[in-house]
This record gives C-alpha cells, structure tokens and sequence, in this order.
C-alpha cells in the first residue's frame, strides 16, 4: 500500500490544475554536482555499478530531495539502458561517455535486432520500487526512457557524435533499416515505461535528447512519429491516478505545435524559447516544462532570482491561458560544475516569486 | 580594373532579383574533404601557414570553383583572425580545434581589449584581392567573420566548447564585461568586414555560428544587438554595385523574425527549418540561404536528388512571394568525410531541378 502523496503540486502542474506555487524539478538533479553523489559513486566503483544497483539508485535519487525543496524526483539510471537489453555491450570508459560494443552498422546487425526481454531491465523496476518506498509520498517520482530516435543515435553511432554522420547516413542511404530499429525501439521504451509505471513510477518522461539535430522533414518522419507510437502505448492510471506523460525534443523549438498535438501531458522545452510564445504555440491543453539555461547558476544568488523572474514572466506574458500548466525546469540537464548552493536559490525563488501568479484573484 | 563578372546569379538571388536557375555554393566548400586541399594543406605545412598566406589561400579558395558548377567563390580563411589581431594569441594543435593563448578570463584582461589595427589582418585583405584577380570574374567573391558574440564565444573560452560555461558565466554574473568585448568585436568586425570589400569581396556574410546556444532574451542583447550594429557599418556598394550582407545563425530558428528584421539581404538558415515557412516569418524582402543537411552527402546520388527537390519545394511551397530569393546552401559546413563526387550531383542537381520553378508562366 503505497504513502499518500504529501505533495502533487508537480502531478498538478502536469495536468494544468491550479496549484499555489509552480513545482520546480531540475534535470539531471541527482548527479555530480552533489558531493554526496560523487560520495555514492566512489562506493559503488563505477558508473554502472551504481546504475544497477537498486540501493545505490535509491540512495542518489533522494540526495536532492533531501537536500533542496524539489517537487518530484527523479529515477537515477542512464539513458542506454534499453539497448543494453538489447545486447548491445553498454560501457563506459572512465572520463567519457557511454559507448556500445557492438553497435548496430549493417543490415545483418539490424535483422537481429529485437525487442529485450523486460525481464534484463528488472533492476530499473526494483529501483522504480525501493525509491517509490523511499520517498514515503513525500514528492512524486518520474520515471524516464530515451525517445526511439535518441536511442537510435546511440545505437547506430556506437557512442556520443558531434555530427551524427552514421545514424544520419543510414537515414537517408537506407531509411528502411533505420524505420526498423524505430520500430523495435518504440514497442520497447512503451513496454519498458508502462513496466516503470507498474513498479510504481507517477509520472513518465521521454527524453528526445537529440530530435533537434534531425531536419525538418526527417524529424517528423524519424523521430516524432515513433515517439507518438511510444505514447499511444502508454498507461493513463495508476492506483486511480493519472500518470502524466512529459515528452522533451532538446532543440524542439521548430516544430512546437506538433509536439504539442502528440497526445503527452507536458512538453519539455530549452532555453532558446519564449514560453508564453510556446504556450501559444503548442495549445491550453498541454502543460510546458522548462527552460532556464543550467549556466545561469554558475551566476550569483541575485542573477539567479532576476532570470528565475524572467522565466516565471515570460511563461505568464500575456496570460490568456491562466496562470496554470507551468512545471519549472532547466532546460538541459545540470551541470556537474554547479555550485550546490546555488541550487537551493532557484527553488527557493520559484517558490517564492511564482506565488503571486496563483494567487487568486483580489488576494 | 576588375574583370566583368560572368555569372551574376548568385549577387542577383541575393538581392530578390529574377534568375534562370537558384545559385549555389556550399559553407567550406574549399576544404578538408578535397583531395587537392589536403595536398595544398601539406605544402602549407600548417593550417594557419595556410590561412595567412595570400598565395595558398587563393589556391584553396579556386579548387571547389575549379571542380564544380558552384555560384559563388568564399574567401579561405579562419573564422577567428580578428581576435588573433588583437593579441589573443591564436593556435592550432594537431587534430585539435583552435585555442587561445591569452583567452579573456578576467576584468583587466577585458579592460586591455581594443579594435585591432586592421593592418595586422593585411594579410586578409591582400588574399581577397589575389582571389579576386585569379577568378577573374567567373563567380562573385564572398567575404566574411564571425559575429560579436561567435568571436566572444571563442575569446572567453578560449577553444570550443560543449557548454558554453565561461562565457555564459560572464554574460549571467558580469554582464558588463561580455558587453565591453561585444562593442569592440562589434567596431572591428565592421572594419574588417568593410576592409575586405574595399579588397574586392562582392558579398559579405557573418557567421553567428553560436548564436542558437543562447536563451531567448540573451539572444537578443547579446548577440543580434551586435550583428545589427555590425550591418549598420557596412559599406553597400563596391563598383558601383550593390554588396549583399548575409548573416547565418546556426539554431536561429527560433528568432527569425527578428534576424530577418535586422537589415541584411540574405538570412542563412540551417536545416530544421522549413524553407516556406521561414520565408513567410522573414518576409519577401530578405532572401534566405540554405539549408541542406550536410549529411545528405554521404547517401548516394539518388538520395541527394531527393532531397535537393525536397528543398527546393520547401522554398517555393505556397509561393506567395515569388519564385526568387533563395541561395542553396548547406545548413552548415561541409563534412570533411564527404566524397567529393557528390558534391558534383548535388550542385548539378540544384541547378537542374530549380531551372522550372525559375520559367517564365506559360513556358
């Protein structure tokens, strides 16, 4: 029997309800900038290890939340989990990223590729579990998978590219090999978040991490479509309750309205949009989350309030809407040179100067 | 007394003027993926050996004009001369990127920066007149620089970078200081940009090449209020013939209205916007530049002329405004792994396959 939920302003916010201050979580919130982190990840001796482990992943994912007032947690895992499933041979090799032994370069390679039993990625849903008993109901938990897209990038390219030449070379030599992979990624992160769901996950998150290095045209065909097969796919419920689905195409600002058609709850948006124009854009029904530029905390406590206004600002500019559906954000993961008290004045100042927009009016 | 240009078409597309077919040329055309380069590159011995001497530079500039049907020659030379004039100190390591010796890190180092003399970038100037007299007017000659906040970029952090951390860090804590170097990037941009038109560039383009990392707002102030006061400086005619200005934002999609707004001639574009749409925000005054994913360039030949058609209808879906104003482009510079036959299927197929939208009605 699970707690009850001592703070929905995040589930709220998602679902365009009113809420008294807008909720504030911060990608990335659980990482290296934290000292307690770096603490956990000498213990568990690498980043893997710390990954699958259920305990560990506990452990990092409530180190933000008992430091900072945050309003949703976040699942520690990494991004490539599912294509490890897959039989891809994820590592990572100490100061870079992650990388694939055996990442997908030809037809014969794209054949044998399937749908991973869920049953491999059983240490996500144990982790998903202990964290949902961790928290006791004190803030909701999201759970997460990389877009169908994103996770094709990887998979082709073997590790981090600065020009995605080999996912992209096979998008437009033979975009039958890469609908392949897209296919079989979408049926896997729709089976690997509603197993996420299950475990006890409140609320799930796509990230489209890079949907915004696509052309016009190819994002829709490539990335776009398979994300509406992963949300078609989804769960609503759980215990009663809706699930809200947040789907974020870093660089998404281009093609904002049809992210917003696609049927998810929130849209994530970066730094490089205005929100009350995104609010325009994407429709009173979706919720938007986002968008400060992590940088901004390398500034001091004053800077920080003054940007932390401007967003509040531009996401009420106009306002027609009301003053609802906003879930404050970064608009990138945090940086792991943050200084860890800056962290403690931005949510502090959401908090604080979001106030008087949800205030009723004449109050 | 300067030879009689033969083929106008690009300067004409520029300005919105009728042409038989859309013009093209490609953003480092004259480089690494070329055999001829790579030899020239060796003679050179080094890159910047390459760049600051007029002889090799003229050499390099020609061989892409040599090979292909291309509308337009660009000046070879490195985006970050200007601020190497002004002492910083420029490099390049082996397999690595440029680098800084001196980069601008604290307020005395910003207070010691001033205009260079535009006599250090002689070798510049003496490189734009040699390519000039050794095309002899086949193709108009582009001149160019980085823009106030691209040179800014590079100058506070000293080499590329992932995040943008130092400079962003001064625009958020000190933005004083960021703008102290913005105005004098600005003043010697201008200068340097109207140097080499005096030299004989016929066209001159500024490269805001990191213009896309900045958040709504920032963008703004702190770099289209310098591009504008760089285009407010620049001669309009050489010859008695008018000078387009280009100016590209990679990832200024989000922005185009007000870039288009600036004054310039052409706004470049890169390929996740949709050619139409973005003529309908930029408005029929200004023409627009690109946009092809270099990427395309590794699929075969069938595949290019796909997507060169795709993008040439992109241009004239709707069609309002006309069939001109459109200068084919990448959406960013050529790939170094690109083979160099595609490029002869890709200029050969803009100039075929845009040659009917460009017919008189009724031919």
């Amino acid at each position: 029997m699970p707690s009850p939920l001592q703070n929905d302003t995040f589930l709220r916010a998602c679902l365009g309800e009113a809420v008294p201050v807008t909720p504030v979580w911060l990608m990335r919130q659980a990482g290296r900038y934290l000292p307690e982190y770096r603490a956990t990840r000498a213990r568990a001796g690498s980043f893997m290890g710390l990954a699958t482990n259920p305990d560990f992943a506990t452990e990092v994912t409530l180190q933000p939340i008992d430091r900072y007032a945050l309003d949703a947690a976040i699942l520690f895992s990494d991004i490539l989990t599912v294509p490890d499933a897959m039989g891809l041979g994820l590592s990572f090799a100490e100061g870079e990223g992650p990388r694939f032994e055996r990442p997908l370069r030809d037809e014969a390679a794209v054949a044998r590729l399937e749908v991973p039993d869920m049953a491999r990625l059983r240490y996500v849903f144990d982790a998903v579990a202990s964290i949902r008993r961790a928290l006791a109901g004190r803030v909701p938990l999201i759970g997460f998978s990389g877009s169908p897209w994103t996770l094709a990038c990887y998979m082709v390219e073997g590790a981090g590219s600065d020009d995605y030449r080999l996912v992209k070379t096979m998008l437009y030599a033979r975009p039958d090999l890469l609908h392949r992979i897209l296919a079989i990624n979408a049926e896997a992160v729709a089976l690997y978040l509603n197993a996420q769901i299950d475990a006890g996950a409140q609320a799930v998150m796509i990230f489209d991490s890079w949907g915004g290095v696509l052309a016009d045209g190819a994002f829709q065909r490539f990335s776009l479509d398979y994300t509406r097969q992963v949300l078609r796919r989804l769960k609503r419920e759980a215990d009663g309750r809706r699930v809200p689905h947040i789907v974020f195409t870093k660089g998404g600002g281009p093609w904002l309205e049809a992210i917003g058609a696609l049927g998810a709850d929130v849209v994530g948006v970066d730094w490089t949009v205005h929100l009350g124009q995104a609010r325009a854009r994407v429709g009173a029904a979706v919720a938007l989350q986002g968008n400060l530029d992590p940088n901004v905390l390398f500034a001091g406590a004053e800077a920080i309030r003054g940007e932390v206004a401007a967003t509040l600002a531009s996401f009420h500019a106009g306002s027609a809407p009301g003053p609802n559906g906003h879930v404050f954000n970064l608009g990138h993961g945090i940086s792991q040179h943050t200084p860890p008290e800056h962290v403690s004045v931005l949510v502090d100042a959401v908090h604080e100067l979001s106030r008087p927009y949800h205030a009723p009016a004449g109050t």
